[in-house]
Protein backbone atom coordinates (compact mmCIF):
# COMPACT_ATOMS: atom_id res chain seq x y z
CA UNK A 1 0.00 0.00 0.00
CA UNK A 2 1.22 3.48 -1.00
CA UNK A 3 2.52 5.77 1.80
CA UNK A 4 -1.59 7.29 2.13
CA UNK A 5 -1.78 9.14 5.55
CA UNK A 6 -3.77 6.32 7.84
CA UNK A 7 -6.40 9.02 8.88
CA UNK A 8 -7.64 8.93 5.36
CA UNK A 9 -7.68 5.15 5.27
CA UNK A 10 -11.63 3.60 5.94
CA UNK A 11 -11.94 2.90 9.67
CA UNK A 12 -13.04 -1.22 9.37
CA UNK A 13 -13.98 -2.44 13.14
CA UNK A 14 -14.23 -6.27 12.96
CA UNK A 15 -15.51 -8.50 15.59
CA UNK A 16 -16.86 -12.12 15.67
CA UNK A 17 -18.35 -14.53 17.84
CA UNK A 18 -15.82 -17.26 18.39
CA UNK A 19 -13.81 -14.66 20.79
CA UNK A 20 -10.51 -13.01 19.88
CA UNK A 21 -8.52 -15.63 19.92
CA UNK A 22 -10.21 -17.82 16.99
CA UNK A 23 -8.36 -18.53 14.16
CA UNK A 24 -10.81 -17.21 11.63
CA UNK A 25 -11.07 -13.27 13.08
CA UNK A 26 -6.87 -13.04 12.54
CA UNK A 27 -7.93 -14.94 8.92
CA UNK A 28 -10.39 -11.90 8.31
CA UNK A 29 -8.25 -9.24 10.12
CA UNK A 30 -5.11 -10.59 7.56
CA UNK A 31 -7.68 -10.68 4.74
CA UNK A 32 -8.26 -7.06 5.02
CA UNK A 33 -5.90 -5.15 7.41
CA UNK A 34 -3.95 -3.30 4.09
CA UNK A 35 -7.68 -1.87 3.33
CA UNK A 36 -7.41 0.62 5.53
CA UNK A 37 -7.19 1.34 9.70
CA UNK A 38 -8.44 -2.18 11.72
CA UNK A 39 -9.77 -1.96 14.98
CA UNK A 40 -10.78 -5.44 16.30
CA UNK A 41 -13.37 -5.56 19.55
CA UNK A 42 -14.05 -8.67 20.06
CA UNK A 43 -15.50 -10.99 22.84
CA UNK A 44 -12.73 -12.84 25.34
CA UNK A 45 -14.51 -16.23 25.15
CA UNK A 46 -17.06 -18.35 22.55
CA UNK A 47 -20.24 -16.60 22.40
CA UNK A 48 -21.57 -18.90 19.50
CA UNK A 49 -25.61 -19.18 19.53
CA UNK A 50 -25.58 -15.49 21.66
CA UNK A 51 -28.12 -14.28 19.44
CA UNK A 52 -28.92 -10.87 19.55
CA UNK A 53 -28.14 -10.80 23.35
CA UNK A 54 -27.04 -7.17 25.16
CA UNK A 55 -25.86 -7.30 28.88
CA UNK A 56 -27.84 -5.43 30.83
CA UNK A 57 -27.19 -7.20 34.08
CA UNK A 58 -24.22 -6.49 34.75
CA UNK A 59 -21.27 -4.28 33.49
CA UNK A 60 -18.56 -5.16 30.95
CA UNK A 61 -14.78 -5.08 30.93
CA UNK A 62 -12.54 -4.52 28.16
CA UNK A 63 -8.83 -5.17 28.08
CA UNK A 64 -6.37 -3.94 25.05
CA UNK A 65 -4.36 -6.29 23.52
CA UNK A 66 -1.76 -7.38 21.61
CA UNK A 67 -3.26 -8.78 18.82
CA UNK A 68 -0.78 -8.51 15.07
CA UNK A 69 1.50 -5.44 14.33
CA UNK A 70 -0.34 -2.37 13.31
CA UNK A 71 -3.77 -3.47 14.43
CA UNK A 72 -5.66 -2.21 17.84
CA UNK A 73 -7.49 -4.62 19.68
CA UNK A 74 -9.56 -5.15 22.73
CA UNK A 75 -10.83 -8.13 24.45
CA UNK A 76 -14.70 -7.35 25.55
CA UNK A 77 -16.40 -9.81 28.25
CA UNK A 78 -19.86 -8.94 26.40
CA UNK A 79 -21.59 -10.54 23.93
CA UNK A 80 -21.09 -9.74 20.05
CA UNK A 81 -23.55 -7.21 19.79
CA UNK A 82 -21.82 -5.68 23.00
CA UNK A 83 -18.81 -5.92 21.38
CA UNK A 84 -20.21 -3.23 18.50
CA UNK A 85 -21.58 -0.94 20.66
CA UNK A 86 -18.97 -0.70 23.06
CA UNK A 87 -16.49 -0.08 19.96
CA UNK A 88 -18.16 2.70 18.72
CA UNK A 89 -19.09 4.59 22.42
CA UNK A 90 -15.74 4.02 23.64
CA UNK A 91 -12.85 3.00 21.50
CA UNK A 92 -13.38 4.27 18.42
CA UNK A 93 -15.66 7.61 19.60
CA UNK A 94 -17.33 7.84 16.03
CA UNK A 95 -18.73 5.13 13.74
CA UNK A 96 -16.34 3.16 11.36
CA UNK A 97 -16.51 2.76 7.71
CA UNK A 98 -17.56 -0.68 7.82
CA UNK A 99 -17.91 -3.43 10.02
CA UNK A 100 -16.23 -7.21 9.13
CA UNK A 101 -18.08 -10.00 11.48
CA UNK A 102 -16.32 -13.55 11.61
CA UNK A 103 -14.99 -15.17 9.82
CA UNK A 104 -17.10 -17.46 11.46
CA UNK A 105 -16.12 -21.27 12.27
CA UNK A 106 -18.86 -22.99 10.92
CA UNK A 107 -22.34 -21.99 8.59
CA UNK A 108 -24.35 -19.63 9.56
CA UNK A 109 -26.82 -19.99 6.25
CA UNK A 110 -30.15 -20.02 5.94
CA UNK A 111 -32.17 -19.53 9.60
CA UNK A 112 -28.83 -19.34 11.74
CA UNK A 113 -28.83 -15.75 10.96
CA UNK A 114 -30.81 -15.36 14.04
CA UNK A 115 -29.32 -17.37 16.50
CA UNK A 116 -26.00 -16.13 15.16
CA UNK A 117 -23.51 -14.20 16.97
CA UNK A 118 -21.65 -12.88 14.40
CA UNK A 119 -24.54 -12.05 12.06
CA UNK A 120 -26.38 -10.34 15.48
CA UNK A 121 -23.08 -8.35 15.99
CA UNK A 122 -23.20 -7.17 12.00
CA UNK A 123 -26.96 -6.60 12.34
CA UNK A 124 -26.15 -4.42 14.81
CA UNK A 125 -23.66 -1.85 12.67
CA UNK A 126 -26.61 -2.15 10.21
CA UNK A 127 -29.06 -0.72 12.28
CA UNK A 128 -26.48 2.33 12.96
CA UNK A 129 -26.06 2.41 9.46
CA UNK A 130 -22.83 1.41 9.34
CA UNK A 131 -22.02 -1.11 6.02
CA UNK A 132 -21.70 -4.83 7.57
CA UNK A 133 -20.86 -7.90 6.58
CA UNK A 134 -20.84 -11.44 8.65
CA UNK A 135 -18.72 -13.75 6.85
CA UNK A 136 -18.97 -17.81 7.82
CA UNK A 137 -17.10 -20.63 6.51
CA UNK A 138 -18.49 -23.83 6.56
CA UNK A 139 -15.98 -25.98 8.87
CA UNK A 140 -16.52 -25.81 12.41
CA UNK A 141 -13.24 -26.84 13.28
CA UNK A 142 -10.15 -24.48 14.66
CA UNK A 143 -7.86 -26.10 12.16
CA UNK A 144 -10.16 -24.86 8.94
CA UNK A 145 -8.41 -23.71 6.09
CA UNK A 146 -9.48 -19.91 5.48
CA UNK A 147 -7.33 -19.27 2.38
CA UNK A 148 -9.92 -19.56 0.06
CA UNK A 149 -12.01 -17.35 2.04
CA UNK A 150 -9.67 -14.78 2.34
CA UNK A 151 -9.66 -13.98 -0.94
CA UNK A 152 -13.25 -13.57 -1.57
CA UNK A 153 -13.39 -11.51 2.14
CA UNK A 154 -10.88 -8.93 0.32
CA UNK A 155 -12.68 -8.86 -2.89
CA UNK A 156 -16.20 -8.63 -1.12
CA UNK A 157 -15.09 -5.56 1.01
CA UNK A 158 -13.60 -3.80 -1.56
CA UNK A 159 -16.39 -3.53 -3.27
CA UNK A 160 -18.43 -2.48 -0.83
CA UNK A 161 -16.07 0.40 0.43
CA UNK A 162 -15.97 1.18 -3.58
CA UNK A 163 -19.75 1.56 -3.81
CA UNK A 164 -21.72 4.98 -2.86
CA UNK A 165 -23.29 4.10 0.25
CA UNK A 166 -26.14 2.19 1.19
CA UNK A 167 -28.42 3.10 3.78
CA UNK A 168 -28.83 -0.20 6.15
CA UNK A 169 -26.22 -2.10 3.78
CA UNK A 170 -25.90 -5.82 5.81
CA UNK A 171 -24.55 -8.87 3.96
CA UNK A 172 -24.69 -12.74 5.52
CA UNK A 173 -21.42 -14.19 3.65
CA UNK A 174 -21.51 -18.25 3.61
CA UNK A 175 -18.03 -19.82 2.19
CA UNK A 176 -18.23 -23.49 0.99
CA UNK A 177 -15.33 -25.28 2.26
CA UNK A 178 -13.49 -26.72 -0.42
CA UNK A 179 -10.31 -25.59 -2.28
CA UNK A 180 -10.58 -22.52 -3.93
CA UNK A 181 -10.52 -23.84 -7.63
CA UNK A 182 -13.69 -25.18 -6.74
CA UNK A 183 -15.55 -21.68 -5.72
CA UNK A 184 -17.85 -21.31 -8.55
CA UNK A 185 -18.20 -17.81 -7.48
CA UNK A 186 -20.22 -15.68 -5.30
CA UNK A 187 -24.08 -15.72 -5.39
CA UNK A 188 -26.48 -13.23 -3.94
CA UNK A 189 -29.49 -15.60 -2.54
CA UNK A 190 -32.50 -15.79 -0.55
CA UNK A 191 -32.64 -16.99 3.08
CA UNK A 192 -33.38 -20.70 2.56
CA UNK A 193 -35.99 -22.10 5.14
CA UNK A 194 -33.97 -24.87 6.48
CA UNK A 195 -33.18 -24.97 10.38
CA UNK A 196 -32.07 -27.61 13.11
CA UNK A 197 -35.02 -30.17 14.30
CA UNK A 198 -33.56 -30.61 17.99
CA UNK A 199 -33.76 -33.12 20.13
CA UNK A 200 -32.38 -32.85 23.49
CA UNK A 201 -30.67 -35.02 25.03
CA UNK A 202 -31.72 -36.14 28.61
CA UNK A 203 -29.22 -37.61 30.84
CA UNK A 204 -28.82 -37.86 34.77
CA UNK A 205 -26.59 -36.12 37.09
CA UNK A 206 -24.88 -38.47 40.18
CA UNK A 207 -27.81 -37.37 42.43
CA UNK A 208 -30.37 -39.17 40.22
CA UNK A 209 -31.65 -35.79 38.72
CA UNK A 210 -31.92 -35.05 34.79
CA UNK A 211 -30.98 -32.31 32.73
CA UNK A 212 -30.85 -31.86 28.99
CA UNK A 213 -28.20 -31.50 25.94
CA UNK A 214 -29.46 -29.24 22.82
CA UNK A 215 -28.69 -31.50 19.85
CA UNK A 216 -30.45 -31.20 16.34
CA UNK A 217 -30.52 -32.24 13.11
CA UNK A 218 -30.50 -29.65 10.22
CA UNK A 219 -32.81 -30.22 7.37
CA UNK A 220 -33.67 -27.94 4.23
CA UNK A 221 -37.01 -27.99 3.80
CA UNK A 222 -36.47 -25.15 0.60
CA UNK A 223 -36.73 -27.01 -2.91
CA UNK A 224 -35.97 -23.04 -4.11
CA UNK A 225 -32.83 -22.60 -6.14
CA UNK A 226 -32.28 -18.60 -5.06
CA UNK A 227 -31.78 -19.97 -2.05
CA UNK A 228 -27.86 -19.76 -0.14
CA UNK A 229 -27.93 -23.71 1.14
CA UNK A 230 -28.55 -24.31 -2.70
CA UNK A 231 -25.55 -22.02 -3.58
CA UNK A 232 -23.50 -23.55 -0.74
CA UNK A 233 -24.17 -27.06 -1.71
CA UNK A 234 -23.26 -25.92 -5.43
CA UNK A 235 -19.81 -24.44 -4.31
CA UNK A 236 -20.78 -20.92 -4.59
CA UNK A 237 -20.58 -18.44 -2.25
CA UNK A 238 -24.03 -17.36 -0.87
CA UNK A 239 -24.36 -13.50 -0.30
CA UNK A 240 -27.93 -12.71 1.40
CA UNK A 241 -29.06 -9.01 1.85
CA UNK A 242 -30.55 -8.97 4.93
CA UNK A 243 -32.92 -6.28 6.84
CA UNK A 244 -34.24 -5.26 9.87
CA UNK A 245 -37.14 -4.65 10.06
CA UNK A 246 -39.05 -7.81 10.65
CA UNK A 247 -42.52 -6.11 9.85
CA UNK A 248 -44.49 -8.78 7.43
CA UNK A 249 -45.92 -6.84 5.33
CA UNK A 250 -48.03 -9.12 3.12
CA UNK A 251 -49.83 -10.50 6.43
CA UNK A 252 -50.29 -6.70 7.52
CA UNK A 253 -52.17 -6.31 4.69
CA UNK A 254 -54.16 -9.64 5.34
CA UNK A 255 -55.19 -8.79 8.68
CA UNK A 256 -55.92 -5.50 8.02
CA UNK A 257 -58.58 -6.04 5.41
CA UNK A 258 -59.64 -8.89 6.39
CA UNK A 259 -59.47 -9.09 10.77
CA UNK A 260 -61.77 -7.47 12.92
CA UNK A 261 -60.97 -7.20 16.57
CA UNK B 1 -66.82 -23.08 30.87
CA UNK B 2 -68.59 -26.20 29.72
CA UNK B 3 -67.51 -29.38 30.67
CA UNK B 4 -65.77 -29.98 26.58
CA UNK B 5 -63.28 -32.98 27.26
CA UNK B 6 -60.01 -31.12 28.01
CA UNK B 7 -57.86 -33.11 25.64
CA UNK B 8 -60.21 -31.40 22.75
CA UNK B 9 -59.32 -28.17 24.06
CA UNK B 10 -56.25 -26.17 22.70
CA UNK B 11 -52.78 -26.58 23.91
CA UNK B 12 -51.58 -22.91 24.85
CA UNK B 13 -47.51 -22.69 25.64
CA UNK B 14 -46.79 -19.88 27.95
CA UNK B 15 -43.50 -18.38 27.95
CA UNK B 16 -41.84 -15.21 28.96
CA UNK B 17 -38.19 -13.03 29.24
CA UNK B 18 -38.55 -11.78 32.59
CA UNK B 19 -38.98 -14.99 34.59
CA UNK B 20 -41.42 -17.49 35.92
CA UNK B 21 -41.72 -15.64 39.07
CA UNK B 22 -43.22 -12.62 37.22
CA UNK B 23 -46.41 -10.89 37.25
CA UNK B 24 -47.00 -10.50 34.07
CA UNK B 25 -46.66 -13.88 33.12
CA UNK B 26 -49.45 -14.48 35.71
CA UNK B 27 -51.31 -12.13 33.99
CA UNK B 28 -51.34 -13.54 31.02
CA UNK B 29 -52.04 -17.95 32.19
CA UNK B 30 -54.96 -16.08 34.05
CA UNK B 31 -56.31 -13.91 31.00
CA UNK B 32 -55.99 -17.55 29.13
CA UNK B 33 -56.82 -19.87 31.08
CA UNK B 34 -60.50 -20.79 30.21
CA UNK B 35 -59.27 -20.82 26.66
CA UNK B 36 -57.34 -24.46 26.65
CA UNK B 37 -54.90 -26.65 27.95
CA UNK B 38 -52.59 -24.07 29.61
CA UNK B 39 -48.34 -25.52 30.27
CA UNK B 40 -46.12 -23.33 31.11
CA UNK B 41 -42.38 -23.50 30.66
CA UNK B 42 -40.31 -19.89 31.51
CA UNK B 43 -36.61 -19.18 32.74
CA UNK B 44 -36.41 -20.04 36.14
CA UNK B 45 -34.71 -15.93 36.15
CA UNK B 46 -34.96 -12.95 34.76
CA UNK B 47 -33.82 -13.20 30.80
CA UNK B 48 -34.41 -9.20 29.36
CA UNK B 49 -32.31 -8.62 26.54
CA UNK B 50 -30.98 -12.49 25.71
CA UNK B 51 -32.47 -11.90 21.87
CA UNK B 52 -32.31 -15.15 20.24
CA UNK B 53 -30.02 -16.54 22.55
CA UNK B 54 -29.80 -20.59 22.84
CA UNK B 55 -27.54 -22.28 25.03
CA UNK B 56 -25.10 -24.93 23.35
CA UNK B 57 -22.07 -24.63 26.05
CA UNK B 58 -23.74 -26.10 28.61
CA UNK B 59 -26.64 -28.30 29.83
CA UNK B 60 -29.97 -27.41 30.88
CA UNK B 61 -32.35 -27.84 34.14
CA UNK B 62 -35.88 -28.16 34.16
CA UNK B 63 -38.14 -28.19 37.76
CA UNK B 64 -41.97 -28.82 37.87
CA UNK B 65 -43.40 -26.42 40.21
CA UNK B 66 -46.76 -25.46 41.70
CA UNK B 67 -48.24 -22.16 39.98
CA UNK B 68 -51.77 -21.74 39.63
CA UNK B 69 -54.57 -24.71 39.78
CA UNK B 70 -54.82 -26.51 36.83
CA UNK B 71 -51.89 -24.96 35.02
CA UNK B 72 -48.73 -27.28 34.69
CA UNK B 73 -45.83 -25.20 34.85
CA UNK B 74 -41.88 -25.79 35.18
CA UNK B 75 -39.12 -23.47 35.62
CA UNK B 76 -35.88 -23.87 33.02
CA UNK B 77 -32.61 -22.97 33.45
CA UNK B 78 -32.41 -21.47 29.89
CA UNK B 79 -33.12 -18.72 27.29
CA UNK B 80 -36.72 -17.61 26.25
CA UNK B 81 -35.78 -19.17 23.37
CA UNK B 82 -34.63 -22.82 25.23
CA UNK B 83 -37.63 -22.65 27.09
CA UNK B 84 -40.13 -23.05 23.61
CA UNK B 85 -37.35 -25.96 22.58
CA UNK B 86 -37.69 -28.31 25.64
CA UNK B 87 -41.45 -27.46 26.12
CA UNK B 88 -41.82 -29.06 22.80
CA UNK B 89 -39.63 -31.62 22.83
CA UNK B 90 -39.82 -32.72 26.48
CA UNK B 91 -42.77 -31.65 28.07
CA UNK B 92 -45.78 -31.79 25.25
CA UNK B 93 -43.97 -33.92 22.74
CA UNK B 94 -45.93 -32.16 20.11
CA UNK B 95 -46.60 -28.77 19.08
CA UNK B 96 -48.51 -26.68 21.12
CA UNK B 97 -51.86 -25.21 19.13
CA UNK B 98 -50.42 -21.16 20.24
CA UNK B 99 -47.46 -20.06 22.09
CA UNK B 100 -47.62 -16.68 23.88
CA UNK B 101 -44.75 -14.94 25.40
CA UNK B 102 -45.23 -12.31 27.97
CA UNK B 103 -46.67 -10.45 29.21
CA UNK B 104 -43.64 -8.17 28.91
CA UNK B 105 -42.70 -5.89 31.81
CA UNK B 106 -42.13 -3.08 29.30
CA UNK B 107 -42.05 -2.10 26.17
CA UNK B 108 -41.05 -4.23 22.48
CA UNK B 109 -42.14 -1.97 20.07
CA UNK B 110 -39.87 -0.94 16.94
CA UNK B 111 -36.16 -2.41 17.30
CA UNK B 112 -36.87 -3.95 20.50
CA UNK B 113 -38.21 -6.86 18.70
CA UNK B 114 -34.60 -7.79 17.81
CA UNK B 115 -33.29 -7.36 21.31
CA UNK B 116 -36.31 -8.98 23.23
CA UNK B 117 -36.44 -12.89 24.77
CA UNK B 118 -39.76 -12.26 25.21
CA UNK B 119 -40.13 -11.72 21.34
CA UNK B 120 -37.20 -14.18 20.23
CA UNK B 121 -39.31 -16.97 22.11
CA UNK B 122 -42.79 -16.04 20.03
CA UNK B 123 -40.51 -16.35 16.61
CA UNK B 124 -38.46 -19.50 18.07
CA UNK B 125 -42.01 -20.72 17.80
CA UNK B 126 -43.24 -19.28 14.83
CA UNK B 127 -40.43 -21.00 12.85
CA UNK B 128 -41.51 -23.91 14.19
CA UNK B 129 -44.59 -22.60 12.29
CA UNK B 130 -46.92 -22.46 15.83
CA UNK B 131 -48.90 -19.35 15.68
CA UNK B 132 -47.51 -17.14 18.12
CA UNK B 133 -47.88 -13.57 20.23
CA UNK B 134 -45.62 -11.96 22.18
CA UNK B 135 -46.90 -9.17 24.28
CA UNK B 136 -45.75 -6.58 26.58
CA UNK B 137 -46.97 -3.24 28.61
CA UNK B 138 -44.90 -0.30 28.30
CA UNK B 139 -45.06 -0.29 32.15
CA UNK B 140 -41.58 -1.58 33.31
CA UNK B 141 -42.63 -1.71 37.29
CA UNK B 142 -43.28 -5.08 39.20
CA UNK B 143 -46.48 -3.30 40.36
CA UNK B 144 -47.35 -3.08 36.65
CA UNK B 145 -51.44 -3.34 36.34
CA UNK B 146 -52.38 -6.09 33.91
CA UNK B 147 -56.10 -5.53 34.11
CA UNK B 148 -56.58 -3.42 30.32
CA UNK B 149 -53.64 -6.05 28.80
CA UNK B 150 -55.59 -9.11 30.35
CA UNK B 151 -58.71 -7.78 28.55
CA UNK B 152 -57.23 -7.17 25.67
CA UNK B 153 -54.86 -10.15 25.52
CA UNK B 154 -57.83 -12.43 25.88
CA UNK B 155 -59.13 -10.99 22.60
CA UNK B 156 -56.43 -11.34 20.66
CA UNK B 157 -55.94 -15.05 21.75
CA UNK B 158 -59.78 -15.77 21.17
CA UNK B 159 -59.51 -13.92 17.56
CA UNK B 160 -55.98 -16.04 16.19
CA UNK B 161 -57.75 -19.23 18.04
CA UNK B 162 -60.57 -18.66 16.16
CA UNK B 163 -59.02 -17.93 12.47
CA UNK B 164 -58.21 -20.70 9.65
CA UNK B 165 -54.39 -21.45 10.39
CA UNK B 166 -51.79 -18.78 8.98
CA UNK B 167 -48.52 -20.14 8.73
CA UNK B 168 -45.83 -18.95 10.45
CA UNK B 169 -48.58 -16.25 12.06
CA UNK B 170 -46.51 -13.73 14.13
CA UNK B 171 -47.83 -11.00 16.36
CA UNK B 172 -46.12 -8.37 18.29
CA UNK B 173 -48.56 -6.66 20.66
CA UNK B 174 -47.68 -4.19 22.69
CA UNK B 175 -50.14 -2.44 25.23
CA UNK B 176 -49.98 1.44 26.73
CA UNK B 177 -49.80 1.74 30.27
CA UNK B 178 -52.84 3.26 30.79
CA UNK B 179 -56.61 2.49 31.80
CA UNK B 180 -58.49 0.20 29.99
CA UNK B 181 -61.20 3.38 29.23
CA UNK B 182 -58.35 5.16 27.29
CA UNK B 183 -57.01 2.65 25.07
CA UNK B 184 -58.87 3.34 21.69
CA UNK B 185 -58.36 -0.23 20.43
CA UNK B 186 -55.64 -2.16 18.14
CA UNK B 187 -54.22 -1.06 15.56
CA UNK B 188 -52.19 -3.74 12.51
CA UNK B 189 -48.88 -1.49 12.46
CA UNK B 190 -45.19 -1.43 10.96
CA UNK B 191 -42.30 -1.70 13.19
CA UNK B 192 -40.74 2.02 13.87
CA UNK B 193 -37.26 2.60 13.30
CA UNK B 194 -36.83 3.76 16.52
CA UNK B 195 -34.16 2.05 18.90
CA UNK B 196 -31.87 3.44 21.74
CA UNK B 197 -28.57 5.88 21.56
CA UNK B 198 -26.00 4.02 23.34
CA UNK B 199 -23.38 5.46 25.90
CA UNK B 200 -22.03 3.63 28.58
CA UNK B 201 -21.11 4.50 31.89
CA UNK B 202 -17.71 4.43 32.94
CA UNK B 203 -16.71 3.14 36.66
CA UNK B 204 -13.52 2.41 38.36
CA UNK B 205 -13.75 -0.79 40.23
CA UNK B 206 -11.90 -0.12 44.22
CA UNK B 207 -8.42 -1.15 42.55
CA UNK B 208 -8.81 1.57 39.52
CA UNK B 209 -9.97 -0.61 36.73
CA UNK B 210 -12.66 0.10 34.37
CA UNK B 211 -15.72 -0.99 33.78
CA UNK B 212 -18.78 -0.41 31.82
CA UNK B 213 -22.83 -0.15 32.19
CA UNK B 214 -25.03 0.03 29.15
CA UNK B 215 -26.87 3.10 29.39
CA UNK B 216 -29.43 4.32 26.23
CA UNK B 217 -32.05 7.20 25.60
CA UNK B 218 -34.80 5.91 23.22
CA UNK B 219 -35.11 7.84 20.15
CA UNK B 220 -37.71 7.71 17.50
CA UNK B 221 -36.48 8.42 14.28
CA UNK B 222 -39.64 7.21 12.12
CA UNK B 223 -42.15 10.22 11.47
CA UNK B 224 -44.84 7.81 9.87
CA UNK B 225 -48.48 7.59 11.65
CA UNK B 226 -48.19 3.55 10.50
CA UNK B 227 -46.17 2.32 13.43
CA UNK B 228 -46.20 0.97 16.27
CA UNK B 229 -44.52 4.30 18.49
CA UNK B 230 -47.11 6.07 16.76
CA UNK B 231 -50.05 4.25 17.43
CA UNK B 232 -48.69 3.41 21.36
CA UNK B 233 -48.14 7.15 21.79
CA UNK B 234 -51.72 7.41 20.34
CA UNK B 235 -53.07 4.72 23.08
CA UNK B 236 -53.87 2.52 21.13
CA UNK B 237 -52.85 -1.15 21.02
CA UNK B 238 -49.81 -1.70 18.28
CA UNK B 239 -49.84 -5.42 16.67
CA UNK B 240 -46.48 -6.00 14.78
CA UNK B 241 -46.93 -9.26 11.98
CA UNK B 242 -43.37 -10.14 12.06
CA UNK B 243 -41.51 -12.39 10.02
CA UNK B 244 -38.44 -14.38 10.30
CA UNK B 245 -37.02 -14.35 6.26
CA UNK B 246 -34.60 -11.49 6.92
CA UNK B 247 -33.66 -11.09 3.42
CA UNK B 248 -33.91 -7.69 1.94
CA UNK B 249 -34.95 -8.64 -1.32
CA UNK B 250 -35.09 -4.41 -2.97
CA UNK B 251 -31.08 -4.87 -2.09
CA UNK B 252 -30.79 -8.21 -3.32
CA UNK B 253 -32.61 -7.23 -6.67
CA UNK B 254 -29.97 -4.09 -6.58
CA UNK B 255 -27.38 -6.09 -5.73
CA UNK B 256 -28.39 -8.99 -8.87
CA UNK B 257 -28.45 -5.85 -11.34
CA UNK B 258 -25.70 -3.10 -10.48
CA UNK B 259 -22.67 -5.36 -8.75
CA UNK B 260 -20.30 -7.82 -10.68
CA UNK B 261 -17.90 -9.02 -8.18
Amino acid sequence: MAKTKKAALPVILITNDDSINAPGIKALVEAVKDLGRVVVVAPDKPQSGMGHAITIGHPLRMHKVHYMDGVEAYSCSGTPVDCVKIAVDKILHRKPDICLSGINHGANHSINVIYSGTMSAAMEAAIENIPSIGFSLLDFSMEADFSASKVYVKKIVQKVLSQKKIKHLLFNVNIPAVDETLIKGIKVCKQAYAKYEEAFLERKDPTGRKYYWLTGEFVNYDAGKDTDVWALKNNYISLVPVQFDLTNYTLKKQIETNWKF
